[in-house]
């Protein structure tokens, strides 16, 4: 425990499996090689895009057990969470594997809340290995937030294109002081997010919403470990896009912060701005995910980055609320992670 | 750590406050004179019925820190959901606070899930202090889920009444070998629910979803802690009302444990069932919060129950995947109560 927000790690949980399983729209962008699966059939193979998003964390736990050679069993319990009302893309994607389950809701940020929650539970010595997984799909979540498919709406350039994709990590208790986990890569703490509004309320620009939580997250996680930015070799966070980011780097300019040089944000990573046609970039749970589990992550190992604060955040929309006037309050969590 | 499914504590969090807000209909009912405040507007004199649900749970956040005599900023993490779609009365009634936020999905289990969630984080160090925290508004339950108010459809038998009410509990780190705790209840251990589906599809009869998935958690926590059901001077399930509770029974039975003599569900207790046309009981994720912050914990601190454990039960129910004709499966999980 330390600082006001911020767990570091005595015995920091190790990540030793990872996987991601996307759809076509993300295997045509400059990640699309990466994927350890991909589903181009929007609906994959079932009867709803529901259903489909369900499929797509099924077969990223899959990828975990066989990747970590370990069974269903094994698992002492799965948090997982999505966009959807009740999280159904989660309940009935995971039921099968009868692992305790806790679901979670941080809207684009629960791979941070997963991870979090999660690392917490191993190092706490309440598990010695968790799944964290979320998901995220484009038709799915249109219908849910925004506008049915078939009307065809025009979309404005600070709307984000939801992320067709499920992201997982296994985490795991290190045994022996770390010995065989050579060049896999660990959760050192955590920094926990607020519930930040500045009032807006343009469902078709997250990133504005979301980069306020974002910067309070990212300057409390500085201060809590007493460092500067350029204590990460690289600042990754969730889904602000091509819009949230400029608000961001502002903010944190505001604070006498300068990330510009280490910030990348996944929503620019994922689909390629001049030729996708996504606007202001990527998002949804699965965005910051994916881009985790198949591009960071695997950057980490190959030794590229040795230290890096990766942020997913969340814009907590919900179409009864936006009906009825209300803001868009935005979070976001702080995973810090190291090569060991 | 033990068992499949559960953890005992070697240092049981101390529930150093519980608090309750409940309606009008809830006040009338046979634990009216318990909880610490009453609402007797639906509104609660917000615009919304989500926006009055909100009020419940700053309500409740406010009771507890009086309560325990702290501020906010002394409460590490808060964990919190509700039924609604992302979490809104949740995030909009608690943002004020500036707590860092996890927020839950286990529909009318996610008492549960807190508590479990808030004890591992305490008992493992990443917490000296949490509140765990939930709530359900009757009005705008049937508005997500069912139908309209104003269309007055007829409510079959099997159909529960959604309480208007949240509750919410302190946990703190014991300071001192429990010396200075004596008549308190303290979480001894958890045990964590898997996702259960029995086929059930029927969204006015919820006790008959989530009576499986309650069987099969109390039949692990009795495994898991190598005891029978009369290791506990009560058993309190989460909503199951008249419906589910014969069907717990039976399933129980089958399992060759007869928990009939120490059972009682937070649904039967909540209403008056002759005098209140509620039919199969309450529910709701208030209706086990309420009940266990307003009765069960005043049992046990006045020496009624020494050993309880509580079940909170959830039906995974979204109005999306029901009207695509998918089951509603349930989820329990169980909180081992001792008093000190």
């Amino acid at each position: 425990m330390m600082g006001k927000q911020s767990v570091a790690y005595t015995e920091p949980p190790v990540i030793t499996a990872r996987a991601s399983v996307a759809g076509k729209k993300e295997m045509e962008g400059p990640l699309g090689r990466l994927f350890d699966e991909i589903v181009e059939d929007p609906m994959a193979g079932q009867n709803t895009w529901e259903e489909a998003e369900s499929t797509l964390q099924e077969k990223v736990v899959q990828h975990l057990l066989k990747k970590a050679n370990v069974s269903a069993q094994d698992v002492r319990y799965i948090l997982s969470g999505d966009l959807l009302g009740q999280l159904i893309a989660s309940s009935f994607g995971l039921a099968k594997f009868q692992i305790p389950f806790f679901g979670l809701f941080g809207a684009c940020s629960t791979m941070g809340e997963g991870m979090a929650l999660g690392s917490m539970l191993v190092e706490g010595g309440c598990a010695d290995r968790v799944i964290a997984i979320t998901s995220s799909h484009f038709a799915s979540a249109e219908k849910q937030f925004r506008f049915p498919l078939e009307y065809g709406n025009q979309r404005p350039l600070s709307a984000t294109w939801t992320v067709t994709g499920s992201g997982g990590v296994m985490l795991e208790k290190a045994v022996g002081n770390n010995a065989g986990y050579s060049g896999k890569i660990c959760i050192k703490g955590v920094t926990t997010g607020k519930i930040v509004d500045y009032g807006v309320k343009d469902s078709l620009n997250m990133g504005a919403s979301m980069a306020p939580a974002c910067a309070e997250l990212l300057y409390a996680n500085l201060t809590d470990f007493g460092v500067g930015a350029d204590y990460y070799d690289r600042i990754f966070t969730g889904d602000l896009g091509y819009v949230g980011q400029r608000i961001l780097i502002d903010l944190m300019k505001e604070k006498g912060v300068d990330i510009s040089k280490v910030h990348s944000d996944c929503g620019m990573i994922i689909f390629d701005q001049d030729t996708q046609d996504t606007h202001a970039g990527g998002s949804g749970c699965g965005c910051a995910a994916v881009t985790l589990c198949a591009y960071i992550l695997r950057q980490m190992e190959e030794g590229k980055y040795k230290r890096v604060l990766f942020v997913p955040t969340g814009a907590l929309m919900s179409p009864v609320s936006f009906n009825e006037g209300r803001s868009i309050p935005g979070i976001a969590h702080g995973i810090v992670l190291e090569r060991i």
